[in-house]
């Protein structure tokens, strides 16, 4: 199949485009002093068999991190900085991971322990790799790239060739494998990053230094070299791969180390029947100063690299694999700095590439990537090789190189531990429960960014996640109660709950009627639809004579038709986050404050308060930074203060005379100080509503005593309630809700 | 107590303005020719055992009609004029209610079947009636009145005397009944209208006729004159009572025929004990003028006239009860037009009513209400009596008066059998979903009318409803996902249902790059917001040329930042509607057309379709009136028709291009008419959306074929579809969902 005709006639640049891609990355847990770790991989993480992201490689201590396929090069890299960052958070805090390719130093061989699968065959097989090829060779990290062409792609060379799928399917990926390893030495220039190994590695037997590439050179994790497999076609190939494992120089295929691997079937003989689905690259090593061991630009090089190798023509195809294995094997052992051997070549063939894309009318930054790319066949010092190798001159420690850099690594994943970078653009209640998914081993995939919307699967079991808590367990019923007041009110009510009696009144004559029912009761006074507070008249310590009533109403009137006279009930506020039935949160909200220490000005109070990291724009923190504008100088103005005031140890100012988190308002959880009695009222009213997630708010005389029938009342109920301000109070414990949330809908898992 | 000074001193005004009212009133099913209907209580009605709505009194002909206890006089009337409403409506075609208390023709006393209750008891209790009192006594219909104080006011009495709530009650309902029956004349004058009976009435001993009430007179249902009881207070009263049930002189204490009955214990001995919760006033006789037997100005004249018998002073209590049934009965004989006996008594009553009312601020309404009686007392042709006595006089025939008043009220219900009148303030699904659960015996309550929120309730086991189909039953996930295109393409998609395709793009660029994808196959090109369909390009027939593509990009992307390029599904667009995990109903919606005779203009056509009773404001009623405004004008002008052309017979003209409802279109049910095989699908598409209750809409090429994967789409699912759609077709079947949404709220009823 003349696969540039078929692309270039029948114009299929834009389904060439399409297809799904998915990164494996190998990261080794190390101590502070660059050691490998001895630890068990991390419980934090859920089980390492079926998790979704996280997984073990060949030792205990090598973490493997794996994207889901994805569609687009951006989300492949979001998803691999946001396990990576999920897998920081939770690592022990002396544990760290090593982000080179190679170890900088090497345990005793015998205190390498394997990866301790559940399943015993997983464990057996790493033991029999140890014995053949010794550990040290396993101790070395990279990274798996794979690669799948759309349906949509293969449908359409179907229709046009008129051949079948598994034709078209094998024709495809065998030139794509054939054209891989031809070239790969290029990718071996860009990438290669393992220069150097400590000495144990050799075993005492010829070694090298100061390479590109030891990890894809002859030294690497390589077969026999009697091991040799055909790839003229799927036929040959897997008949001569499954010739070594039936003669035994195999234990099975997947010990056959190439740098392209077909995916599709179980067994290699099954391929030419059921046709290749994808294909793995092996080849990459670790880019050190990348955060999660490859770039962005570099996941879409790669994947730009694939399309162009199927519209390339190809050369002879029974010597080509075995010409490029040799070029990419002297690249990978020429010194990082030196001059690429083969830059004729690769120009030719960059060039070309850089047509490719323009005849395919891919995007501008497409072709500067590749541009880039060619710029560093000249300037070898650009590499990832060159630029690690003199690194290393500077330093003249791989160890101490590796080590900052990992520190770094975690430092950053550790600074805003409330929220993923990559979905920083989500709500935090949504990117906290993608973070515990994550963690947890339950697979996340985004339906819808801006709207919040995600579907969370674990073992065939589907959930659809909105807003980090609407699932399908609320019942619909509940948030069209919580919407409407009226309904509300006499929900609770029927159920026997304290809600403030409450009259809607639309004349004066009206009120004065109902002025004997309030008549020495504390009540609010406010028009129905309140707007900043505006006409609302408060008599806390009751009303008693019907002139300022009159007033009050008349106040209320001039704001809005129907107004409300509404019994009030005194005490503090208090936000209970019931789950599932159970109250599994309260909070406190302070009006912005600062306490003073004798020393400093409200204003440089103020400026430390917002030093903290929880502290920022609070849409994507969990806590506002408190302002000194009018509103609070004025605030402060009423209780005898400028913003150059010293307050007193121990005394506080508020800037704020309202306790909302969203302009500076502290949140304090109290879920261990509340008396029980109001977390079975706060069950309750969620029961009543049919909700499984609610946030009650209740007004409390004091939380130390018991609930009666006239010391508490209920303001209102919500159906989405904020999670972030108790995952990440201002003081007091974290509620993690989002893993709350989780363990209802996956009860299973947990 | 006196509670005169108690309620001045204290303002209780508004308390004692509150309370509970309830209505039980019977009527007697009849035949056309007003002989009494010797058919079954209509099954259709549910079971009278414990419905709350519609039971049988003493004969198996006599309906029943009970109003939930409510907290204002129009609530109760609008409660009782649904249920008369509802009843009317499921009668079988030859029955009729019979308007007037006393009947005009009776049968053979044998022939009277007594009330065919479950319970054994409740028939044998009816039987010992019939021995003691015959059989005809039971025959006359009337109204009870159930009344109540508020909680509130008790309470304030409670407060303010300083005495226990029982003793409170049942001084307060003591006064109560003494007071009623003292000046119960003037309810027997203002509402007496039973002037004369069948001759078979009085079985051959001392008759009367033309007088104000037999109902109430001695001739009425009483008790042997020597049964006499102390209403001096409740001990008394219990005492009396007990000792004739324990003599044998009643076989009950419900065969105790007083007009003030106290409820609040099931035996009147616990009553001292408890306190009396309630009264039932048993006085009226049915007012064959009223839809319903009694005027909502009535329910409140009763309900006022309460409040002021408290109010009043008492005269001296030993004698006051035998006096008022002395008056009472003296004017029940009395001559229908006669001048009344106690005039000078009844207006210096009603004037100290008057001033009660003004005195307690109450409203000008209700004063006229006290007024207009008092005009009565000196007019007696204006009192119900009055006017029917006038009547006889003119018609000379009782039956004739009311068969004719029962065939009118008869066709009233039935007019607008779509809506319930007393609630057509609500949304008309809502009101279907009223109209069969009282039809069913379940009890609703509405908690917001403007929100369509109700609350449904049978044997403790509570629904509540919102626009008459979202429940509890559904899950908030569903209405999120459908609320989300993106969302729900991606979960149908991923349960293998066909969706449409679609690209989103936002420069030119973009779009010529996805041209190769959309070549040739029929697409729509749209701004993402559509708004009133500009900027829209269909290409029905396939795309075959860029520039028209190109050109059709530009024009959408003239109306939005980010365009829409979607797969066009061919064929007629159907609306599923899925209840509970089936399809209850499938509608093919026409655009607003008429279909020629030969003979009329499109003008009279459209004049013509316009008398069916369904097409109203669209709001108010199933259908749209169809318009003849410009919009169809110009529509019948594309046509080549005018408003003056005359179509032939079977020649079809539109008048509208889209087939809305509410533009005049046409819902034509075809349930029986689709391939089982897209009902299918819709239960797929609302289960993987988790729907209980959904609208799809679905594009089918061929309703008589098989769905294959290419010959249907799925346009949207709906998660607040239209139920009265399917129920008020303007051509097929109805299809009665409110009914199944309550089948599925109470599977435990049906």
């Amino acid at each position: 199949m003349d696969f540039k005709n078929i692309i270039r006639k029948n114009n299929l640049f834009s389904y060439l485009n399409e297809g799904t891609i998915g990164i494996e990355k190998e990261g080794m847990r190390i101590f502070a002093d660059g050691t490998i770790s001895d630890t068990m991989h991390p419980t934090s993480i859920g089980s390492r068999d079926n998790h979704p992201y996280i997984q073990t490689d060949f030792a205990e201590a090598q973490l493997e991190f794996i994207t889901q396929p994805e569609n687009n090069d951006r989300d492949v890299y979001r998803w691999l900085g946001t396990i990576h960052e999920v897998m920081l958070r939770k690592l022990p805090n002396n544990e760290y991971i090593w982000p080179l390719s190679a170890p900088a130093i090497l345990p005793p061989e015998d205190k390498i322990k394997v990866a301790q699968f559940a399943n015993e065959k997983d464990v057996k097989y790493r033991e029999y790799l140890s014995e053949v090829y010794g550990k040290y060779k396993q101790m070395i990290s990279g990274i798996h790239y794979n690669f799948g062409f759309s349906n949509n792609f293969i449908e359409k060379l179907i229709d046009i060739t008129n051949k079948s799928e598994v034709e078209v399917r094998n024709k495809l990926y065998m030139k794509l494998a054939r054209q891989f390893i031809r070239y790969q030495w290029l990718l071996v220039y860009f990438y290669g990053a393992t220069p150097i190994v400590p000495k144990e590695y050799f075993r005492g037997e010829e070694s090298v230094s100061a390479v590109r590439s030891i990890r894809t050179s002859k030294y690497g994790y390589v077969n026999k070299d009697n091991i040799k497999v055909s790839y003229n076609s799927i036929e040959d190939y897997a008949k001569d791969l499954r010739s070594y494992v039936d003669n035994n120089q195999l234990i099975a295929e997947k010990e056959f180390y190439s740098s392209v691997r077909f995916r599709g079937a179980k067994s290699v003989v099954d391929l030419p029947g059921k046709g290749v689905e994808y294909v793995e690259f092996r080849l990459f090593d670790i880019n050190p100063f990348a955060s999660y061991g490859i770039l962005e630009k570099d996941i879409r090089f790669i994947h730009l690299f694939a399309m162009f190798l199927i519209w390339l023509d190809e050369e002879d195809i029974t010597t080509s694999v075995d010409k490029g294995l040799e070029y990419s094997n002297s690249i990978a052992l020429s010194h990082p700095l030196s001059q690429v051997k083969y830059k004729d070549e690769g120009e030719r063939i960059l060039d070309l590439f850089v047509e490719f894309l323009e005849e395919g009318n891919y995007s501008k930054e497409d072709i500067n990537i590749v541009l880039e790319k060619k710029e560093q066949l000249s300037k070898p010092d650009l590499t990832v090789g060159g630029k690690l190798w003199l690194k290393y001159e500077e330093v003249g420690d791989m160890l101490q190189i590796g080590l900052e850099l990992a520190k770094k690594y975690k430092s950053i994943a550790l600074e805003n531990y409330y929220r993923l970078t990559h979905f920083s653009n989500m709500e935090l209640s949504t990117q906290a429960v993608i973070s515990d998914a994550v963690a947890a081993g339950i697979a996340v995939e985004i339906l819808d960014e801006n709207d919040q919307f995600i579907r969370l699967s674990y073992d065939g079991h589907e959930e659809y996640v909105k807003n980090g808590n609407m699932t399908k367990h609320d019942s619909y019923i509940s948030p069209l109660i919580m919407e409407n007041k009226v309904v509300t009110k006499k929900v609770l009510a029927k159920h026997g709950f304290r809600v403030p009696n409450s009259y809607q009144v639309t004349s004066k004559e009206e009120s004065i009627r109902l002025y004997p029912k309030v008549e020495n009761k504390p009540i609010v006074i406010k028009p129905k639809s309140t707007n900043y507070g505006l006409g609302i008249t408060i008599f806390q310590h009751g009303i008693n004579n019907i002139e300022d009533f009159v007033k009050a109403v008349t106040i209320a009137l001039k704001e809005d038709k129907e107004i409300m006279i509404e019994e009030f009930i005194s005490g503090t506020e208090y936000r209970f986050f019931v789950l599932n039935g159970e109250t599994k949160a309260v909070l406190l909200r302070v009006p912005a404050n600062v306490v003073g220490d004798g020393i400093s000005t409200i204003e440089q109070l103020v400026i430390n308060k917002n030093k903290n990291n929880l502290r920022g724009d609070g849409l994507s923190s969990p806590l506002k930074q408190i302002a000194l504008g009018d509103i609070e100088l004025l605030q402060l103005k009423e209780q005898g203060y400028t913003k150059d005031t010293i307050l007193e140890k121990g005394q506080i100012a508020y800037l704020r005379a309202n306790s909302n988190i969203s302009t500076g308002g502290d949140s304090i959880d109290m879920t261990d100080k509340v008396d029980a009695s109001y977390k079975l009222i706060a069950e309750g009213v969620a029961s009543a509503m049919f909700s499984k997630v609610c946030g009650v708010d209740l007004i409390i005389e004091d939380i130390k005593e018991k609930a009666t029938s006239s010391n508490y009342g209920i303001i209102e109920a919500n159906f989405n309630p904020m999670m972030m301000m108790h995952i990440f109070p201002s003081q007091g414990k974290s509620r993690r809700l989002s893993e709350d949330v989780l363990k209802m809908l996956f009860p299973e898992k947990y």
